[in-house]
């Protein structure tokens, strides 16, 4: 049960005190207790501040002690030497967790050995205190208790709700991905940035998540793992039935110099690490888009039971390209049985091919390049996913025409309403939707326009997984193919 | 003088005649008379149609032989079996060149031979006529007498002139990658769309882009090199001069297949080609994404004089996946002196980093930010170019909670004026950018928000060559750092 878990606590306090907020909305405490606000946070707030008397719109307490409740969490954004102190007047209290923000507690600071760490390990020990951090960036969680409702202390965006959670040795890689959402079909569950892992670390996220209902997709950000044994332990319990998809960093020498200097780690040889996440069934990457990309896929619930790629275009240069990635990266581009060739033959213009890529030239019937198509390779048994190409928004190509209404009239265009549009996205999209399911055959669209234009838009709305350029689905369902292999034995 | 390259005159005719343009706009002639004129040509256009008088407010001719002047371009979008005829009637007209769209032409129909290409080529020859094709897009000159004038037969968009030219044995690497100019900071100068290389071939393109003085950078897209030694010669007196990069699609079983559908090339051994392209110093990239991030780069002019990377950061996180890819992919990041980290450290807040990556952490000032810490860098000679993470549009990130009125006003919020940003984005960039050029010493931005978010478009208005992730900028950086050595010797 995740609800006993210790850190189920950090993410659905009743009560929160703030220590570094104040009146100035561009401090990070001001932004945070913004957040906090906006989040939808309807438990008491309490701002500690030495002068002040109120803190954006709520009563300020000069210590805590004077706080007429013991809050279930506690804020600090302050240097790192008032931190002692401070965790000393929260123990005293009977505060038992803590998110420590702050940075300035690495191993030297110049020449000077930096004991701030040891201390306040001493005094959550002595006070049974866990916390988070120090050099972090907070919590995320988006399972209120009601829609509107998330436990917010450090995105800036809206983010919808999904069963994706995150456990991240940065802030940045926990949070200011989502500085774009309308460019990224991907939710978040929770966040958790754990910084310099003091007390708790990626290793209590992963206990965390292991059992929690509202995690299905696990996504970390690691420069080290403070506990290996336990790691690989749980990560096998996982991956199993939860993916984990990784960004570690590690293993160069810059990399390793910018590793002890962000959070202290010595990091480790990259080759052990490789060793361990591929014995855990872990997904690795260097790049946060491809990160990105493999827990979007992998959010719709996109598990391919095979490597075999089947390949749909109007444009033969994106198929020969996709053709050609696919295969460098273990996929594997079947061509098709005379039987399912003369099937597709029959159904496609004189010019076409048909041997995969299936190329139905720019000459191609929307219903049969967004339904029939892919339902005869579906339902072939040939393939275990599609990737499709060429998936335009016909208003915008032809849109930009219209502009010049001469000519429009002259070639009796009719610019088309938009529930015309939205029916039409829903006729082409819904049967492959339910194809997809019907044979367990996912597909990924490719629309090199806009990705917030009309057209992808509707696509999008219809259920339809959309990159812009054809070569991210390739790289990213290769990986997620690796994962379901490993999967499949064990 | 590449204006008396006979490919000069594809781009600048003063007459054009179209076959199988009639009044559907959705028909491909249809939409490439409507580019036709859309682009501002302004010479005379004989639509040829066997039954309507009039296409698109042009008068229509039945026949070639009945339009008042020779054309000095044929543009034919028939079905592949027409062709011949159409060719024959072109030749007897005195036309002297084609650009043939249409497909069709591969060498098996089924088991059926298509002697359709040797029919062509044989008339071609009679008449001397020169053509593009078969199975391509077209063409396009983006400079056209005055700036509103291309000539376009092929391109959605209204595209910014810039000095990149495209040769492309694909339609769709030669136009459809424009689809969205808005995200693409990458104008065009020319592009070529070959198709099968019946008659001109790319080695044609660059013989005609090697003396063109709109031509700086050369874009390519390769599925098989015909004149491989032509090729190799003619590469190897330009990349001195001008880069090349190149996407080469071949060396899969399955690339080779769809290669073999697509334009009947059988391709060859990837690893000769490889060898061609080392030779040669031409940039290669699997990627259509890479492909335009290095044309784009290298469009500002960008060839940074050695590789070693500075890096700039406000986050952690960022700083070490730059770093830690960097080095991956050859560059070098190095650990700075003893003086220039105390020149640093002297400015930078006491928790930030100074030995390289720069990690200013989240307190970091504007003015330092954007001005001081890569002026430093720059002139302290211990670096060749500078990738810096974390130039976010504050009136973004802060302009969220503006909507939160109450709040705003106790924390004092204040919206800032566009003009107000816009000096902003100014004073912080032009002294960089003027750095820059002084030292020369690139910088290359990261800011994960909207890359047509307000201050994205601020800071792009002002030179700056930004990314949205800092995945793309290192990697494409690294390729570019292996053609500046190879100038270097060459």
């Amino acid at each position: 049960m995740s609800e006993n878990h210790f850190l189920h606590g950090f993410l659905n306090p009743k009560s929160i005190a703030i220590y570094g907020a104040n009146n100035k909305g561009s401090s990070l405490a001001g932004l945070q207790l913004m957040n906090l606000i906006k989040s939808g946070f309807n438990g008491n707030v309490y701002p500690i501040h030495l002068k002040l008397d109120s803190v954006m719109g709520f009563k300020a307490y000069n210590k805590i002690i004077d706080v007429p409740e013991i809050p279930d969490l506690v804020v600090i954004v302050l240097p790192a030497k008032l931190v002692p102190q401070v965790f000393k007047e929260c123990g005293e209290k009977g505060v038992k967790k803590i998110i420590l923000i702050s940075g300035g507690f690495r191993e030297l600071i110049g020449d000077r050995k930096n004991t701030i760490t040891k201390e306040i390990n001493n005094i959550a020990k002595e006070f049974g205190i866990r916390f988070i951090g120090p050099n972090c960036l907070g919590v995320f969680n988006n399972w209120g208790e009601d829609q509107n409702q998330s436990f917010n202390i450090f995105i800036w965006e809206n983010l919808k709700r999904s069963k994706f959670s995150i456990a991240s040795q940065s802030g940045t890689l926990s949070s200011h991905i989502w500085f774009d959402p309308p460019n990224l079909d991907l939710g978040l569950s929770r966040s958790l940035s754990v910084g310099n892992e003091a007390n708790i670390d990626i290793v209590d996220c992963l206990e965390y998540y292991k059992d929690d209902k509202y995690t299905e997709i696990i996504g970390l950000y690691l420069e080290e793992i403070k506990r290996g044994k336990k790691f690989l332990e749980l990560a096998k319990q996982i991956t199993p039935k939860k993916p984990i998809v990784a960004i570690y960093v590690g293993g160069t020498k810059a990399g390793n110099r910018a590793l002890q200097s962000h959070t202290g780690s010595l990091a480790g040889n990259s080759r052990i690490y490789k060793g361990v996440f591929k014995e855990a069934g872990i997904i690795t990457t260097d790049y946060v888009q491809e990160f990105l990309d493999i827990a979007v896929v992998l959010s719709k619930g996109i598990l391919p039971k095979g490597k075999r790629l089947g390949i749909i275009t109007n444009s033969g240069g994106p198929g020969a390209m996709i053709a050609n990635n696919a295969e460098k990266h273990g996929l594997v581009v079947p061509e098709f049985s005379e039987s399912l060739q003369l099937e597709l033959k029959d159904v496609l213009p004189p010019t076409a091919s048909y041997k995969n890529p299936v190329d139905c030239t720019f000459d191609m019937n929307l219903p049969y390049f967004y339904v029939k198509l892919p339902e005869i390779l579906m339902k072939s048994g040939e393939i275990d996913v599609i990737v499709q190409y060429g998936v335009f928004g016909w208003e915008e190509a032809l849109g930009e025409y219209l502009k010049y209404d001469q000519i429009a009239q002259n070639a009796e265009f009719q610019q088309q309403p938009d529930e015309v549009l939205n029916k039409l996205a829903q006729k082409l999209l819904q049967p492959t939707m339910a194809n997809s399911q019907k044979y367990t055959i996912p597909i990924l669209y490719v629309n090199p326009m806009n990705f917030n234009s009309s057209w992808s838009k509707k696509l999008r709305k219809n259920g339809a997984t959309l990159f812009k350029l054809w070569d991210r689905p390739v790289n990213c369902i290769a990986k997620i193919c690796e994962y379901v292999e490993y999967r499949r034995n064990h």
